[in-house]
């Protein structure tokens, strides 16, 4: 059903963009219609990398998806550091954690409770994932927006370079330790035949070119995307910093969205809990030290440091997430509350 | 015992208070007559509700203990807004926090822990209430903080109402999860006999009464209790920071004290728990964003914004107690590390 | 094998140090004997201490192991207060902590990690502890630092003296918890084996002895040594607080890094725990306030009020260690995450 409603978005949506592109149409519909494109766009790539992932088996696969999972972000990221626009990035970041940690687990804890009286997950791997929530935005993002106050330019990116480097070897560590020194080291009983038998939708052959032509499409779309924000910040009265924290975040997410609460209504809650937590961690362990590093190529170099909204929002959702996953229990009172602390974020972002 | 003791105190507070407000007694001897009187009454209103409570059954109980348990603070704090002392009233709620968190729960697990080597109470409720703990004091109160730091009055408290309004609609669906839809659902083994056959203290009529006429008296003497507050500040040294944070919350406070210590005697650790920490969310979730919508209607009105002594407080005091209730036991030294966190804030706010 | 090396470092380290200071060798070569020194020196007042405690009785013997296992960091930390060096003191206490939470406990957990796919340690002291580390650093040390902004410098003195007080109570009462009321209480079965039949390694005279001998060698090179802190930083580029944070913890710690990640490779991962975060707790509950004490009695009193950078690196490590260590289990990739900490805050520091 959802496949069809992207395939009809694709089909209409990538030629219009085009056109519209070509014929200057006017910045607001640009806007709207680059958005719904890049989300139908982004669930092929999902699929495409997910069909790949099967093929290529449990540890390339890992990788894959831990590399290509947010590349739509990436991309829209590379080409709004290409326009200068750093502002804008950091807060897609800040963006993609909260609607990751608060919006898509939320849903899913929620909506999954609204039909299971108590959901469970595999409580390994939620405090796994909670070490590395603490380390990535409680150390790594924290720690610079502090030593730097009096620091200079230089040395402050000096230090973003180095934290940056330090995210990505404890990331790559991280996946090897999943997928290799200890696979299947920390199974619970209900784990065992969730991840029997799949079967990939695409060959692969078929995958790569849908990964590949999508790929193309989205960079092309995503580099006039980012020019339409000065205009839509402008004309909606809104601040970048809520075009990034919230537009960027949703468009950039909408996939993982969809699938984790769907995974979430047939109470397959490891694997819902796995695309939230998980893509939460690919942006702070991943996609932001990438951005810091790819930024040094251009005019304007991206140092990781967050404003204070930008930086209390995260540290106070993962503290919030680190205590209610804890237990390896959801209900729907769960999800609400991080539903509750999203909304209280986004009015806070809108006012700002 | 207690109740010969607070029936005697209000037999004579009561008069005395009306003829010494009529009388114009000096300040500092009003000051002590008031708050002695109060602290009697309270206990009269908090056996007036736990009689409601049991006659309306576990629902209709649960929420009565939940509005009404605070009425006292509540009273209180509506006449010190109503004259304008705002940050008597945020103190007063900071106080409430840091005394249930740490001076009721910390007296509770001591002197309990002196009678028994381990106590245990329910960790699936502990559980619970450290992700509203989270919520209310990391998420709700430290956002509007950070985030109005450059913001215009106006916004400041367009986001105090609108934290205020998620924080009481979260307060009520967590009554609803609570007492309706999982009432019951993460009972331990030794929770099942604790709360049977209770009989109500007094009946209904007579409950509602005690209730109705306690309640006017202490609102009677709490508008001019707070008029006594400059004077004291004054002629004892204090500052108006340290009567909100110490004397108000204890004289509001001091029947839940008496009893939660009682029940931890009893070794019924989860009763005690429960009005500790109970209290705390009800101050965090109920009574602080009420006293912010009340006082749109008052000339001035009151944001959810605390001073930084009092959110670093109130935030360290509640990692702390997250991480000791985490598992759901309680000895001696645990109560005195609690304990020992509220002198040193005690210290602190005293200096101040 | 380490304690024939050690003893060599003595045996030449000691006359040494003598004549390099009699003849005023240049700073840069001091400091490095000097360094050197105390580290064989404080091999030898480990196991002198060990000796003692194991003659003692394991409730005299902790209390010994309690007071006299950061004596050499106490003993610097004297003469560089006596100097007016507060500045470093403070610096070398927040290394300590992080030394022994992030680079102690990391190694220990990750080279344990190599041998032992998982490592388990008591759950239960794991609690004890960071309910203590949470009070320390969150309560104790991030209060004052809060609540002094606007203080003036003698009230600031009082707070910082009445909070030390507070935590030596505190610390002294966990002692009396430890090994008197709750002695065995909390006990898991792998715990009993492991304290048996132990030999102290020296009688009880030879023990004081080498105590009291190392301790005034280490008393009289720590007095010069404080005294080329200024120079190595002027010649070397390095800052006061980088020596304090990285140097002096280093050269105060050095023996306990080794026995602990002895002790994980043995699988002992309670003692290697115990090392790191029960040192941890006795720089920061202990040798901390102790200081802030001793300091009235000097020319510059030392307020416990820590800089920002040094603030936040422990509030982080403490909050990481917490999550880390809740569930009583190890693997290589925790310590890797500690570590990774330790790099970030490593270069933090070099770069301030």
């Amino acid at each position: 059903m959802t496949n069809k409603i992207f395939m009809l978005m694709t089909l209409i949506g990538v030629p219009l963009s085009f056109i519209g592109t070509l014929m200057h149409w006017s910045n607001g519909i640009l806007f709207i219609l680059y958005c719904l494109t890049i989300i139908a766009l982004a669930s092929f790539m999902g699929r495409a990398t997910e069909s790949l992932a099967i093929v290529a088996g449990p540890r390339i696969g890992g990788l894959l998806n831990a590399t290509f999972g947010n590349a739509v972000e990436l991309i829209i990221s590379i080409f709004a550091l290409k326009a200068g626009l750093v502002g804008v990035v950091l807060a897609s970041l800040t963006g993609s954690v909260l609607g990751n940690l608060l919006l898509v687990a939320g849903l899913s804890f929620f909506i999954g409770g609204l039909k299971y009286k108590r959901q469970e997950f595999n409580v390994y791997d939620a405090r796994h994932n909670s070490g590395l929530l603490m380390f990535a935005v409680i150390v790594a993002f924290v720690i610079p927006a502090v030593f730097t106050l009096n620091m200079s330019e230089g040395k402050t990116l000096t230090l973003s370079v180095g934290i940056s480097s330090t995210l990505i070897v404890l990331y790559l560590a991280a996946l090897f330790f999943k997928l290799v020194t200890h696979r299947g080291v920390y199974q619970t009983t209900n784990d065992i035949d969730t991840h029997d038998e799949e079967e990939p939708e695409w060959g692969k052959w078929k995958a790569i070119a849908v990964l590949a032509i999508a790929t193309i499409i989205v960079a092309y779309i995503s580099e006039h995307l980012v020019h339409t924000f000065e205009f839509v910040a402008e004309s909606f009265g809104w601040t970048e910093l809520f075009i990034g924290v919230i537009i960027v975040a949703i468009v950039g997410n909408a996939a993982e969205h969809a699938s984790a609460v769907l995974m979430a209504f047939k109470n397959k809650m490891d694997v819902a809990v796995e695309i939230a937590i998980g893509s939460t961690l690919q942006v702070a362990m991943f996609v932001a030290p990438v951005l810091v590093i790819v930024s040094l190529f251009f005019n304007q170099s991206m140092p990781l440091i967050f404003s204070w909204p930008e930086l209390i929002a995260m540290v106070s959702s993962v503290l919030l997430m680190v205590v209610i996953s804890n237990d390896g229990e959801t209900n729907w009172f769960e999800g609400l509350t991080l539903l509750a602390a999203y909304v209280i974020m986004g009015i806070g972002f809108f006012l700002l």
